[in-house]
């Protein structure tokens, strides 16, 4: 015998999750579908060098990667913004821009995988590249905010950030910042929420060129909270640059909570938000449920300007989002979702010689958009009974040879407690839907 | 730069191909409800030992096998049937029998890639498993046939075969036949459509045993085609066993041909088919579509009585069958089908003053259920008109500082070619709703 087991990090969905997981992607398809993005799909598996080098030195150890039959180094996608990327290179031409893509599949993570971390697990992502404009951004965001209003029924806080202003606001409290000491600081500064300001003062006083700024003053700066955020920002720096970035910073805040309004999303801006990937350039998402804190953010995501221009001198400018499908499928099952659908009726045969009228019943009613179930294992009317029982199957149809004879059937409400015998095959839909109501 | 490429034998779907592929999965997935079947997902990877070897030599072989990070031999799965299997002997306890299952997913082939074959394609896979009863083969055929049907708008036949008649046959024209030149002898008959008699013949007679026998006479009489199949099954050998499985037989292809009246579906018995998997043990079915025939199977599969047994000691019969989606794509983009949903509205926006209100016309139209792009490049409104032109958009709905200030907009109809102004903003749905029709 095999033993019948999976790998450690992977997961089977049974009906009841597989169900709640599949009204998941319905609703975001749907939204996603209304707001004229469109579906691509693009290979589990891509070359490394695709994949590897854009998302920093942290995310390459997580990719899993490996050597295929032909020695090549391929690695299972990481996620679905890099494959995009790349699928924009390589079809350029054929497309319009700007391109609003949707995309929903699964990623691969090759790490130990830690408890509560899978190796595998379903993204969808929205994106719009080909425009460097912040209304991108709002219409990435408040499409998100939308879909996750639908789907949650929690208030959920969409914090924004902006890498352009982190930035600044970096180079006003650290001076002569390299740009391996600010990625440094960015990652230390997005653990601010999960470590603490003492442990992220340790981490960047570590470090040669951080540990000479005012590492106090910056924690404190960001960690503010959003009140006043923009004026203090405003404050800060009197450069042109960094005003006329806070005005689009600000402009975008306004116009999300102005799309966002009757829905159960706060937007807020946080400036401790750094998101961990290298190559975000300009604003930067998480997405929390209350009271689901410590599943982490649900939806996240950010511009990257520089993404494309690995795989071709033209430059495009996108922005995108990720929603953890897999991760909100936890919330919700933990919130006592359900969307499995039971069957309606269940189709007894009472011998042989009714088993095709059994088919031509169980036929109609599928047909008329019923869930309808039949007695597949030849068992006695009895154990019929009992099984469409254990299912929780509320309505049983039974036919026997009197029925094919005459062409009708009884069927049992076992809810109602009710039973019409001898009805014609020709009443079976107004029956039905008369029974379902 | 990076090259944006892809490794051979893998694709990219761009839209118009995406939304056809979902539309053949949305429509096995109604379907496949309506008839009580749950979904269920499984990981893309499996250790090597539970895939291998169930499948027969020749599908181990095609397996895209690898060592993983920890040394580990695992495989991506070749099929979404041994997934399957193990899923059942993993959550035997958690489950009802007979179970009804559907599992939509891509599996993977190692083998190099050849002409117009893919290492990665997505299938669809119906499985009943508990009964041995022909009900449940019946069930599976029969709504692959009603599936079809609703996809394809040409004419199709399922032609239905038998292992266990095919190893009685075998047995009377090649007598002593052992179990290893019987699978030979079934993998070379199952060639007879594509590579002809000669050949088959030729594969045959290299072997001692087959060789041996009436090689000829097996070839004619299972090439002999449907009509009176049964018949001539009947007198070819009195053994009680051999006459009921030829009872059952013909009662499954009565059956479905009932299941199947009024459907473009013609089921024909076909002796001559086989199935290349080890695993089959009863009744086996394949399709092709007329005119499409070179294309292949578009949907097969068989009972595989055994398939659980390799990992649990209890017996579990089961019946299951594969659309292949990608396959099926094929086709129905060579006939033109098109699911690709273009706007309806596109919102061009004078200036930023705008920007807010035009956001309010696009959720409020999405919301009612209208597909609506907005310009999301701050674009002049000639080029916003130009690029609605260019994605076929047929209304374009303008809105600047007065309309803002009046609480209005203006449409313009290009294909009916009129044009409303000063529409106030509480008309919107109501004129939405005409011009759309």
């Amino acid at each position: 015998l095999v033993e019948p087991r999976k790998l450690k990090g992977f997961r089977d969905f049974g009906p009841a999750e597989a169900a709640v997981r599949q009204a998941i992607i319905d609703k975001i398809t749907v939204r996603a579908e209304r707001a004229a993005f469109q579906s691509i799909s693009t290979p589990a598996i891509e070359y490394s060098e695709v994949l590897m080098g854009s998302g920093g030195g942290e995310t390459d150890k997580e990719v899993y990667q490996f050597s295929d039959q032909g020695d090549r180094l391929v690695a299972l996608r990481y996620d679905l913004t890099v494959p995009f990327a790349r699928f924009v290179a390589e079809h350029y031409s054929e497309l319009t821009f700007p391109f609003k893509k949707l995309q929903i599949g699964e990623v691969w993570r090759g790490e130990k995988p830690q408890k509560g971390r899978y190796r595998q697990f379903c993204q969808a992502d929205l994106d719009i590249i080909g425009s460097d404009s912040l209304r991108a951004d709002v219409e990435v965001i408040s499409l998100f905010a939308q879909i996750l209003d639908e789907l949650i029924p929690k208030p959920f806080t969409i914090s924004l950030s902006n890498r352009k202003i982190l930035s600044h606001i970096l180079s006003c409290f650290i001076p002569n910042l390299d740009p391996e000491s600010e990625k440094s600081a960015l990652i230390a500064l997005d653990k601010l929420g999960k470590i603490g300001a003492t442990r992220v003062t340790e981490l960047m006083k570590t470090n040669d060129v951080l540990g000479k700024g005012d590492v106090e003053g910056l924690l404190k700066f960001v960690a503010a909270g959003e009140k006043d955020a923009v004026f203090r920002l405003r404050k800060l720096s009197p450069s042109e640059e960094f005003q006329a970035e806070i005005a689009k910073f600000e402009r975008t805040l306004e116009l999300l909570k102005l799309n966002t309004r009757g829905l159960r999303c706060k937007v807020a801006a946080d400036l401790s938000l750094a998101r961990g990937l290298a190559y975000y350039t300009g604003a930067v998402f998480e997405t929390l449920i209350d009271g689901f804190e410590n599943i982490g953010s649900i939806c996240s995501g950010g511009r990257y300007d520089k993404l494309v221009s690995r795989f071709m001198t033209e430059e495009l400018s996108g922005i995108g989002g990720t929603i953890g499908v897999d991760r909100l499928l936890v919330v919700l099952m933990e919130l006592g979702m359900k969307s499995q659908k039971q069957p309606q009726f269940f189709v007894a045969v009472a011998g042989q010689a009714a088993e095709a009228y059994a088919y031509d019943i169980c036929r109609t009613l599928r047909e008329a958009g019923y869930i309808c179930d039949m007695d597949l294992k030849e068992r006695k009317l009895a154990a019929q009974f009992k099984h469409a029982n254990r299912l929780g199957i509320p309505r049983v149809i039974t036919v026997g040879d009197e029925e094919v004879a005459a062409r009708t059937f009884s069927l049992k409400d076992m809810v109602a407690r009710t039973e019409a015998k001898a009805v014609p095959f020709a009443n079976l839909l107004k029956l039905a839907a008369e029974s379902v109501g």
